[in-house]
C-alpha cells in the first residue's frame, strides 16, 4: 500500500494510482484528524469521495504518529492525551474515539488503536506497554461491533518488541477477539534488520494463515521479499514516495540517485524492465534535470516510477508463489537489489 | 502558450497538457541554455523527445531573461555578455548564436534576439535600444535563412517601449525582413495597464492581419480579452502556472484565493462552470486542505484548472469571433471578471 498521509498519494492523482495497477492505499487517521478534521471529511462524504479515490483505503490508528511525538503526549488506560503538532492544540484520544473516526473516515479496513513500543525497549515496559495495547484491542473491538455490517475490516495488532514470548502472548490475546486480518507493529523503528526478521521468524507461525497477515512499515524491496518468504501478505510503506522526490529510484539493477552526474547525457529510461508512464517515455537525462532544476514534475514522475516499481515487485512475488517458484527467485532477487 | 521555462509544464505531463486542449507552449531558451544545455537536449534528439511532447515548442530567444538581470550584463553591437544567475559562470550570446540555439532545441517557431526595453526608459534610450535589435533582427533573419526549410518560423518582436512612433518604425524594419510572426514585445515590464493598451492601440493596425500578431508576456484574463479585442492572436504567460502554485484560481466568476477559511467545508468544484479534471472531481474543500498541508497535489491540480480556465477562455473568444459577437462579450466578461 502506497501512503496518502494527509489524504493523497503524493504528486498522483487517483487515476494514475489505478494506470500503475494501484489497488489499496493507506492513510493516517492522526494527519486527516488534525487536518483536514475528521467533521470536515465527514461532511464532504468521507475520505474516498474526498480524496476521489473508489477503490479500498486502510486506515492507521494514529498510534504511531502520536507516540513518536514523546514529548507531546501523556498515556493513561482511558487513552492518550498529546498536543498537536501542527499548533500545540491539546487533545485526547480513546480506543473507542479511535473506532468512531476510522468508521467516520469510511475507511474499509481500520486498525485498532496500539501502543507503537520504541525501540529499544526494557522487558518489563515492553510487556507493560503490549498489555495496554491488548486491552485497547479489546475495546476497539467491541466498539466496532456496534457499527459492523461485514462490509468493512478492522484488523488488530501484536506487540511485544522484540521479546518473542511477550509476541507470543500478544497473538494469543488477539487471537481471542476473532480479527479478520493481523497486523505486525512496533517493528521498523529502529533495531537492526536481523532482529526485527528474527521477531518475524517468531511471530508469523502463529498467525491464522487463512487470514492477512499484514507488516506494518515495512519497508525496502529486499525487506519485502524476506518478509513475503516468511508469509507477509500486506505492507505499507512510505519509502517510494519518500525516496522519489529525493531523486532515488528503485530499479531492477538496484537504487540510482538520479541527481549523479553519470545520468547527464543518459537516453535510457530509469529502469529499462519497468514499463510505467516515466520509464515509457523519459530518459534519465531529463529526470536528473528536473530534479535538479528543483522542478514539481521531478517528484511527479519519480513517484510514479517507485510506486509502479514495488507494485510490479509484488505482482511478480504473487506469480512466482503461484508457480512454486519462490524460493529460487528470492535467492536471485536478494543477490540482484543489494 | 502555458510556460514550460524549463523543459516542463510545472506539475503537468504531456498527456495532461493534450487532455485539457494545450496545442503548443512556450520554452525559455535561456533557462534551457544554462541547465541542461543545448548540447545535452541535442544529443537526446532535441526537446521535443527530451520532454516528451510532440506538440508544438515555441522557443523564446532568452532576450528578457539576459536582460532583466541588469547587473550580470553588458551589452555591445555584437551580443551580450552576461553572468549565469545559477553559478556566475560568463557568457556570450550573439544573435546568430541565439538562431543556432534554437534550432539546436528544435524550436518550431523561435524569436529573433532583441533587448527588452526597461521600463521606464527615456525617448532617446528607447530609441538606441530599439535600433539595436533591429539591427539585431536582421542578423537573426540572415542566420535563420541558412537552414530554413518552411518547415518552421521566426518571429520578429517589435520594440520602441511607450512611444508610438518608435514602435511605429520598428514595425516599418521588421516587416522589411517579411517574418511570418510578429511579436510585440517590452510589454508588460511594470508600465500601468492604460500605457500597455495605448502602445497597443497605435501599434497593432500596423502589423499585418494575414499573420499571427502575438504579445508577449501577457497577461490576466481581462488583459487577454481587450488584446484580443485589439487584435491580438497569441500569449503566453506564466500567471495561470504561477498562480495556481500560489493558491489563486481562475474561474468564472474571478478568482478566488484557496486557503480562505470560507471554503474549509465547501463541496462545490473550484469553478462550477469548468469541466477540467480537478473541477470534474474535487471540492475546494480539498484543495484547500491539500494547499494547507503543503501538498505537492495542490499544485497539480491547481495548475490543470488553471491552465484549463485559459485555454476554455480562449476557445470561447475564438467561437464568439466566429460568430461576429466578441464585442458584446467582451463587455460581459470584463464586468464578470474584474
Amino acid at each position: 500500500m502506497p501512503v496518502a498521509s494527509q489524504g493523497t498519494i503524493k504528486t498522483l492523482i487517483p487515476e494514475e494510482l489505478k494506470d500503475i495497477n494501484v489497488n489499496i492505499i493507506l492513510s493516517n487517521t492522526y494527519h486527516l484528524y488534525l487536518r483536514p478534521g475528521v467533521d470536515v471529511i465527514q461532511k464532504l462524504g468521507g475520505l474516498h469521495r474526498f480524496m476521489a479515490w473508489d477503490g479500498p483505503i486502510l486506515t492507521d490508528s494514529g498510534g504511531y504518529q502520536v507516540f513518536s511525538h514523546r514529548d507531546l503526549r501523556r498515556i493513561d488506560e482511558e487513552g492518550v492525551h498529546f498536543r498537536s503538532h501542527l499548533d500545540g492544540s491539546p487533545h485526547f484520544l480513546t480506543p473507542e474515539g479511535v473506532v468512531d473516526i476510522q468508521n467516520a473516515l469510511g475507511s474499509d479496513i481500520a486498525m485498532v488503536f496500539d501502543e507503537c513500543t520504541p525501540y529499544p525497549c526494557s522487558h518489563v515496559d515492553a510487556q507493560k506497554s503490549m498489555e495496554l495495547s491488548m486491552r485497547w484491542a479489546r475495546r476497539c473491538r467491541e466498539r466496532w461491533r456496534l457499527s459492523d455490517d461485514g462490509s468493512r475490516a478492522l484488523f488488530g495488532i501484536v506487540q511485544g518488541s522484540v521479546y518473542p514470548e511477550l509476541r507470543r502472548r500478544s497473538v494469543e490475546e488477539l487471537l481471542k477477539l476473532d480479527f479478520p486480518g493481523m497486523a505486525i507493529g512496533g517493528l521498523s523503528v529502529g533495531e537492526p534488520r536481523d532482529e526485527m526478521f528474527e521477531v518475524l521468524e517468531a511471530t508469523l507461525p502463529l498467525l491464522p494463515s487463512d487470514r492477512p497477515r499484514y507488516l506494518m512499515g515495512v519497508g525496502t524491496p529486499q525487506d519485502l521479499i524476506r518478509a513475503v518468504a516468511l508469509g507477509v501478505d500486506m505492507f505499507d510503506c512510505v519509502l517510494p514516495t519518500r525516496n522519489a522526490r529525493n531523486g532515488c529510484l528503485f530499479t531492477s539493477q538496484g537504487r540510482i540517485l538520479i541527481k549523479n552526474a553519470i545520468y547527464a547525457e543518459d537516453e535510457s529510461p530509469p529502469d529499462p524492465e519497468c514499463s510505467c508512464g516515466t520509464c515509457r517515455r523519459y530518459s534519465r537525462a531529463y529526470l536528473r534535470h528536473l530534479f535538479l532544476a528543483g522542478e514539481h514534475l521531478s517528484a511527479v514522475l519519480n513517484t510514479q516510477h517507485n510506486v509502479s516499481f514495488y507494485l510490479d515487485m509484488m505482482k511478480k512475488i504473487r506469480e512466482f508463489i503461484e508457480f512454486n517458484s519462490y524460493g529460487k527467485w528470492l535467492h536471485l532477487a536478494d543477490k540482484a537489489l543489494e
